[in-house]
């Protein structure tokens, strides 16, 4: 089965979390006009645990990319936001059924925050290694769930 | 008087905050061995309140760069990261005094979180619009004591 990506947009990601960039949302001037605040672009959640910054250094994908298992975290959401500029695919699903598995294709200037319990492949890079900011909760608690999937799919660019 | 910049280490920023970066220390190897994670690099604290995570975009600075005020927030850390790998200045002071000003020079591929009740400059930019991620403390209640120094300070690069 093959996936093919998807714009990456606030509406069509919006069962599965935030779309963090500066985009088309109204922005407030700070900083004695110097600057333009784009606010409060996720939800960060942590139930019983508190936020955590790191960041992910990813090696580039092999081709062609194959989706071979999912996982989620039901406690906390975890934001990916790319240092790089460069294009990277989000594999997300509502619901544990690989019908259920999209491919959205962030432009290199957006990041995601997934909501709790949101299935999602691991961090993808393409073409060079790349850093990543990543948000999410930390606790000595594990809250990560595993999904195999029973054949990959294969995202085709 | 004159601010010169110093080179941003962990070290020499201690007394301000974290540098958030993939640097020197020990890093883990996640997502079966393709990705490197540099786990916790910043104590974000937000007392009463939530994290909030916005993008800032910042007009250049004009030169030379004046340092007319600083300002601090009490109840929460507040991290700045680079989205656009260029060098930009943090402006600190660990007290209110003209002599505990300094200048860190981020290499570009490094942010801060500044602790709470540390005395800063707004985000400042080099050269061109540059973008940050910002993760500070949400809340309705006002956090901001601002400091206007009584001669400017002029930072020379």
């Amino acid at each position: 089965m093959v996936l093919r990506p998807e714009p990456l947009t606030s509406l069509a990601f919006a069962p599965y979390g935030d779309v963090i960039e500066a985009g088309e949302q109204a922005s407030t001037s700070i900083n004695e006009g110097h600057t333009e605040k784009f606010a409060d672009l996720a939800k960060i959640e942590m139930e019983g645990g508190r936020p955590t910054v790191h960041i992910f250094r990813a090696e580039p994908a092999s081709l062609p990319v194959l989706v071979r298992s999912l996982e989620r975290h039901r406690l906390g959401s975890q934001a990916f936001v790319p240092l790089h500029g460069r294009p990277f695919p989000v594999v997300v699903a509502a619901e544990r059924s690989p019908r259920a598995v999209r491919v959205f294709l962030s432009n290199g200037h957006q990041g995601v925050n997934l909501k709790p319990g949101t299935w999602h492949h691991y961090l993808l890079a393409l073409g060079e290694v790349s850093e990543f900011l990543v948000i999410d909760r930390g606790s000595d608690e594990p809250d990560c769930e595993e999904w195999v999937l029973d054949e990959p799919l294969s995202i085709q660019f």
